[in-house]
């Protein structure tokens, strides 16, 4: 008799919510019985799962009984809190936020680069930042052929990252630019920030808050679970993490050192082309190369422009371009409740 | 008594053409006459300089008879053209197009950085690439004191920088993806390329079109134009130039690398708040960075984000912002005019 599973969604309403139950629908997990839950704000509202209506719960410790696999997107302070309940009712957690990602004992997660690490969970499981997972997805296979020294990446990324009402904002004020009127700021770049600034038409060097070494939270998390779901510490990894005025899909320009000499542009195509979760969109003769544009709804991490450095021959650029709220959220927690029920976790 | 001159401005009309009209109301050139040039479609329209009405000429070899500093703006083929032709009439030519750049008896100039090379000239003095000048003007103070190895940037370049139709494009297609209608594509990524993609709430990562090593033109000045202005063949430089949904304004992440592994950021912030023609904005505890929305109708390069890479003692961030059209276009160009005339070479 095949297994088959309790889960819950807790922020089920969110940016990242909705997406969530959109692949859980997608996925072939054999899932018994769903559970929507968010805060008591937006509790009571209906949501549908495969044409069925699902009431949405606040969530509470007692959520969680009885439920197999329960996925966290509804902020830090609440998996902070509900997060241990759900582990001591016998749950495994997928956590989205931060909160968990650098603990010693949390496995964080991009599995193409290390399911394995899933196996050492202590009930909850870590999914990486946004702006992370893509980037590591297609270095890795790189990695693995031709070792890696060293990363600096400056990343282009979409509003919706900061959720729903990030992205009405960026409307919005696109749309009062467009109109000659005038413009409000109230959410980017950072929610829980003092200032606000005008996305539409604009570049902000800015992406959640500012740390004590003038590097920003985004920067810190880029650099610091590289380095962690690659399990090297002397990997070299800079990061400078830019909002702009797009809806959806991350773009980021990932330049890579390797431990070679005599690897060329092809060598790296010719890897990319066959790696688990990229597709490789580079042929510069056609103008191909992927745009956040194309990704939307996308599992699928894209990878172009790739070309060795002209001054440095240990080094190359890529182009890699994601769905910010699939492989860089929904669809990689999800992917991680698929494989721990492939790899017998579960 | 006081030279004054006779200067003649090619592709008045565009818009570049518009700004360098600007630009020479605001400076204290001596200018005894003017003259706006054109291609015979924009002839015989009229424009202001100084409160006066001023005809549009067809610009032809005897256009130059007479004329003392001409400044081009109007397209390759007509520089290559037509600067020879003013050179012949006795005409110094400052050239903002990519034709003569590399030449070898063309010294290309941005002010702050290499002046000097004006009193090499042999008749045409070329501007550099809009991305190309306010990425050096930003690193040669910082070369000057600790020497540079290396420069990687990434930028996220304004659509003015294709032109007013571009930009126009950009605001049409922007309204029609908010209204819901379908979106027109005809100019960027690059007008005489073959393909043409939407940038409204896109991030396209070609600008130009393509080399043969598959890196595009401007990621070919960005590398080629930093090591001549800066007379430093051995200096590394990486590029990658993406277009975004911005009217007006480049931003550039830009890492590099110097030659001491004893320099804090707080010393690179020192050198850029005296730096001429740089305005450092960097204090993460007020949020302040610059911002391309900020940046328009300003002559200086903004730095921000300085910060010293926490894996490797030599490398530093800094987001560099500048408007385009004037200290990348046509405030570098009267500029140089303006050096000309205080160095006493014309």
């Amino acid at each position: 008799m095949t297994k088959v599973y309790s889960v819950a969604v807790v922020g089920a309403t969110g940016a990242v919510g909705e997406q969530i139950i959109l692949q859980l629908e997608q996925s072939d997990l054999p899932i018994a019985t769903i559970k929507f839950l968010s805060s008591p704000r937006s509790a009571g509202s209906t949501l549908s799962f495969k044409n069925e209506d699902v009431i949405v719960e606040e969530a509470t410790p007692e959520s969680f009984t009885d439920v197999d696999i329960a996925i966290f997107s509804a902020g830090g302070s609440i998996s902070e809190k509900l997060a241990p309940e759900a582990v001591k009712r016998g749950a495994i957690v997928i956590d989205n936020t931060s909160h968990f990602r650098m603990a010693e004992d949390v496995p964080l997660v991009v599995p193409e680069v290390n399911e394995e690490a899933l196996r050492t969970h202590n009930g909850i499981i870590a999914n990486p930042n946004c702006s992370t997972i893509q980037m590591v997805a297609a270095l890795e296979p790189i990695r693995k052929k031709h070792g890696l020294k060293r990363v600096i990446v400056s990343t282009y990324q979409a509003v919706s990252g900061a959720g729903n009402l990030a992205n009405q904002e960026l409307f919005d004020q696109t749309r009062a630019v467009l109109d000659n009127k005038p413009v409000e700021a109230n959410i980017l770049p950072a929610s829980g920030d003092k200032k606000h600034y005008q996305i539409a038409f604009n570049a902000i060097p800015q992406i959640d808050v500012f740390g004590e070494d003038d590097y920003t939270y985004e920067e810190h998390k880029m650099i610091n679970e590289t380095k962690k779901i690659m399990s090297d510490a002397t990997l070299k990894v800079a990061a400078t993490c830019v909002r702009l005025p797009i809806s959806r899909g991350h773009s980021e320009s990932v330049y890579f050192e390797i431990d070679n000499d005599n690897v060329s542009a092809a060598d790296i195509k010719e890897i990319l082309s066959t790696a688990p979760g990229i597709v490789l969109e580079d042929d510069p003769a056609t103008q191909t190369y992927p745009q956040a544009l194309n990704c939307v709804d996308k599992r699928e991490t894209f990878v172009g422009r790739v070309r060795r450095d002209l001054d440095e021959p240990k080094g190359f650029h890529m182009w890699v371009v994601s769905d910010n709220l699939l492989k860089g959220a929904a669809w990689n927690s999800v992917q991680i409740a698929e494989r721990l029920v492939a790899l017998n976790i579960i």
